[in-house]
């Protein structure tokens, strides 16, 4: 029976375009839900850009991904895991943020991860732009600091903004190591590229020890070799992994707030998650998906696509 | 506790982009659940166009209909109605459709509405093409014939499609007629309009007693005019209404396969909506919306807006 | 065999969306083809933007409203003609210019559209920007001017640009009276609106007599008064009718590259076409339309729509 | 040489896609400029959307009505009105608000219009979000309060959002009114349509006798009868004028974050405007344009041709 | 005189975007016309997508190649294969299938490939969803069961959807080799990826000994090394080319129902089939591409530049 | 002082979405600026297609690549160049360009760029279609021939077209030969690729000594290997950069006239500029980028990030 309640809807029985979208087509199963304490991973939406310093939009992810993932089937081609079999795996629904009070969101965000962590849940966030990265952790490193793997163009590293803002999309991981919630020595970051107006990130990353693999030694050095090297950083305790779609290349993830050309393809953003297999993964997230810049809605199809992916290797 | 189950979530708590999208952010109630047969007026979509003889699309209506009402809120302003409160209404989830069988999505479609006959529920859906009346016909008039209001450019009244096509979005009322699911002497058709073959629809419409109000007509004479005759032609018993969303000039609502130009604008497609307050009725559809032709979303917005009137008339 | 010839092909036998796509489906009979001298009115197209002075696209026009019309059908729902019975019809082809010599596009066109004459076939063209019509007048003016009615939101009457270019697509009617292919006296134009540089488009108008009638003006007298007073202008001789997408309001025609708000809806702008009923038309245009702006394709929808409702008056 | 300096480049010179654009090509003169105090009008960009409860985008809107605005000509053709040759109008450039701070932001709006009150300009704004209202207000009302005619969908009066949010969108009038920044009885709001939660804005409005003149009333009694109680109830002492673009129906003005059907069209669009002639319009605004959801951009171009006719109001 | 008969209209005489457009500009010769048995290679559109389970739109798939296909030129640069030149080609029209029924219109696809085959006349075909080849393949495989090389991210090896429907695009490959159309030890797969419900469609390919590369060996093979395997695996005999836009990463080709992230480039995609020179092809189809979903076209350009690829390994 | 006016300003401060958008932020110091003479790289637009034989669109490229152009940072994170503090760098406006007259047009540009040349600015051109580069030749060669480094599908070295049309964007670099503002054993054509009508403009190329590498050599050898020619090719003298979008891929660089498949990805875009480290730059242009086929603005931020990695090795 329970079995039964935690599997996805088949698109063979009901075509995929029809029904109320959750995530993966799995059962929505909120705080309170009778059965939440059943949940082995939480799929969670985070629909808030408070942070966003340029471009809006990610506060509409979530429920553009949830439409999307009515396309993801059952079973990794790749790798052969089957994630919905290996773990009871539900969406949690999204956290209700305030999107005119950035304290209160995080507060409010940081208070549904306790629930889950009281739980046993370990979740995988849609975003929201990557500040929302920071409330989370706040909930999961309760016990300590994590190690964290980030794929991303940008380190959001930075101190603040616009003359002291201290909460925006750029700081979330400055903000984390000052709070020790991640251990900077446990921390790599792969993908970094495009322009800058200094190098402060890279200084303050330097003096923490974060790993910064820029994206020319990414190409040069090929994924397997980079991940090898980030598994290594991370080690076998508890792991973050934080991805902002903006790894990608904006051929392939237009719809974001601060592309950066010159990024990977799709399929090494597939083989940089399957890279993290035999990790303890704490917590996922995949970030800064904005639909209204998402035209066509491919970048929605490539982020629950990676979603599916982190999924993976957090059951495989 | 009945009155908060079925109480839409506010936008004032929950922001109108969170969550997972139902219809009118109701509660999902599909037939099996425990509080089925507490549902009043049950809000179903029908993801299927394969009738359409022309432009395909009305399959994602239901999906991008739900997308766009959560930003429907709890009070018609315009009448005072407060449906929510007026009556028990629930998002009952996508009738499971075969998008490669016409016939057995006919009777798939027929079955779940004959649920809802038997469990006392009156339903407000969203197609689909415009085929989708046929079988949901089929269901409500186990009774004995309906009459209809018919909002439409189009009279649907043909005989059949590409050399003998009985069931296709341009023959569902030819069909009704011919199986006495409607009457034909109580139904009424407004807003017809646009190039045609020939007029062999509108020869059956005056040799079965049919009343068809061409756009001309209707401008003529102005809402307030029509929807009394309207009324009369109909009357006192119970009635379906049949709101294709073309009725309306492609100017406000683009999204759709068979667009006809010089039709109503957006407020006089609601006036003729609140033109049937006091009728007895016993189901209503809103079909056509095709979002891949929808480039701006406006058209779902329209039809949900439109699906709102349609739901204060059944309640008020 | 004639009679079947020039039928177009039925929706109801070969899908809308079928087909290599011609002028409303009629067959495609270029200068030369064996049956060429058998056609009444020619559908052309001028895919030419090079008189634009702002936002190019018309170059595309023809091709995108070829692929619209085939959704049109045979016979008018409002006016009952039937065009394609009452006179031959066929899809001349697109005059070929040049994109990138003003003076040779022009002589092409004119050389295209006298073998028409000597032909005894009536144009509706298909543009292409408004300068379109000069080259056209050219070759129907032979005999003497002719009068016009004129639809758009400006008068195409201006002197010259950017420090002397006398060709461009705000040009055309002052080179055609100063060229006494129009008899500015039989000239009426319809739907004058938006901001101006200067008045003196209007100054000339006013000094060769040409009527000019602002929106504010079509609007409060309404499309009957005012169609009756352009039929008295033109009177029974041969007049050409020249219609700029632009006339109708940006919503419905949201396709064009100078368009500007307050305009008439679609209804409005059947009903002015209609009320050209009886004038004995020598040819008509539809121009300005703009595809890569046109990003929904409802402006080639309504240009089609409308070349129907010339079409109907040509042979009505 | 005055003259020379603030005349908009013209088209007919320089092609209107052509040039930096700044509004209706008009010289940048930002605070500080040699020229600041000549300026009798000033056009500002807000580009600012933090008070959004729904849909973000508006701090895009500034730089899309920049670009549009390159269309716009130098008179109007129906009032004959033009503009920059009554007054001496200038582009002052964006406030540099904070995108992650709404007190911060608040602060610099105020304090940026506090300079133009002190060098004698009349502010033109281009929002933003209709939060942008209040901290203007707070700069113009130092004198006491003022009038307002107040085009929208939504009155805008709501206490707060959120479990207590006082600044959002749907609050800036309830704060302006706390404040004594506007006077209840002098203020008007026109175009209220939609559906609500509740009527405590209208309630509100009651009580400290704003007038609220819903849509329906609008469409009953017509512009011309509506703006003349408009201007009555204003007088003559100096009034806001704050345009919120959804108070267009969404087919004209698809780009916004709350559209609601029903709203009138663009010809009476721009005649409310017109309506406002002789009144001492002490500031204006155009908010809520929001370009990610403007696919064809031709809400931005509705945006600007309404601020031409406010400018033609503010100088005519 | 058959030479300039055959011979596309060239850009350089009439622009690209002039004219009517049939495939690569070719002559439009349909069955019945009189020079249909001269021709050598014919391209047919099949606008039809009745097998589609997820998101319609390739009905819209043949004319919108054609449109696109407007901008090929006469010679390949990188093979110099002058396919025009080395056999007469011409567009043989579109089939006209039955949009509301499947069966019918495979009987009608099968007869019109009939026509081909008695007139000697080898096929390449612009679909239409996958469907599409079962019915093609009943008219080629008359003589004994073909070979096949198939471009796809999925086998379309699948028995039946929705509970027993056989007909699909997810099922053509599995009937063609129930029906002896392919032999099986001729079939290989290239590019197979993404999600599965499960594997019975790979348990069959091995059961039969049908050969799949999934993509992951695809790039670590490389071009030319899978491509010799494939030519080897299909051997001397005629063999069909199955090309579905979907092989190619939805980066490249975002317009099809079924993408999958994770796939080749386009370089690699006009790749593979250079790597057919040398085969004896009966016949090949492209197929998915739905202009609906292609919202910048790229995907019809991307299909026609494959088309051309193909015709010249046809030719070459 | 002069440090100051000529930084961009930055995001951190002011943020990037807000400002009238000149390139890159710069100051805009059109000639005739009391500090015009001061400027070391100009960065112009020329808004121009006249030269365009295809789909229209250039000379919207300025505008939208401004816009883009505001999300550039100060500094190359790959090479470390800081241009802004190497160079004085300005936005010098828009050259202003005759839409309707080509050898006025080109005229006018030459005319812009002699006050260049006069004043010691080098420039960095914003296209505008290919055609533009001529007439800054015209400007820039005045001293004789240069070297050129071309990036490019197509070699724009045709003859004419149209029947003896001469100056078109496919014919810019033959008519820079012929007029001796080349020296064709100092030009390298990188990229070419597509269909062909002929051979004409490659046997002009082998005949005069310019260096064409197809896209084909250009993978096999890798960009390294491939820019050391190139710069051996030029050499030391001063050298020409001429950057065609459609050199990269459509799946990156969508909003173009002519696009080929098969083409380079952005890094390797990017890597390209990188080579010309050390070259004498003499000016350089980014050209065709097309604004109305650019649907979600990914081309244009390709765009603007090139021209940024053209400035740092112009500047570096």
């Amino acid at each position: 029976m329970t079995q039964d309640f935690f599997t996805p809807v088949s698109g063979m029985e009901l075509p995929r375009f029809a029904g109320v979208p959750s995530f993966m087509r799995l059962p929505v199963v909120p705080p309170g839900h009778a059965r939440f304490d059943e949940v082995d991973i939480g799929l969670i939406g985070v629909p808030w850009d408070s942070g966003t310093t340029n471009r809006p939009g990610p506060r509409h992810g979530p429920r553009q991904l949830r439409d999307a993932s009515t396309m993801i089937r059952a079973e990794n081609a790749a790798t052969r895991v089957r994630p919905f079999e290996a773990a009871n795996c539900a969406d949690l629904g999204d956290v209700g943020i305030n999107p005119a009070d950035i304290d209160d969101s995080m507060d409010r965000i940081t208070a549904f991860y306790q629930r889950l962590v009281l739980a046993g849940i370990r979740p995988l966030t849609a975003g929201g732009d990557h500040l929302t990265s920071l409330p989370v952790l706040r909930a999961l490193a309760e016990d300590g600091p994590l190690g964290m793997v980030h794929f991303d163009a940008h380190t959001d590293l930075f101190h603040s903004y616009f003359g002291g803002t201290m909460y925006t999309h750029g700081t979330p991981f400055r903000r984390a190591i000052e709070e020790e919630l991640l251990d900077p020595a446990r921390v790599v970051q792969i993908g970094i590229r495009g322009t800058a107006y200094d190098f402060e990130d890279r200084d303050f990353a330097k003096a923490v020890g974060v790993r910064v693999i820029p994206i020319e030694e990414f190409f040069a050095r090929g994924v397997t070799d980079v991940m090898a090297e980030a598994c290594e950083i991370v080690g076998e305790a508890p792991v973050y992994v934080s991805y902002d779609i903006d790894f990608v290349d904006p051929a392939f993830a237009p719809g974001t707030g601060t592309p950066e050309i010159g990024g990977p393809n799709s399929f090494q953003a597939q083989q940089v998650v399957r890279g993290l297999a035999g990790l303890d993964i704490a917590g996922a997230d995949l970030v800064e998906v904005s639909p209204p810049f998402d035209t066509s809605g491919a970048t929605a199809w490539l982020g629950v696509s990676l979603m599916f992916e982190l999924l993976c290797v957090m059951t495989g």
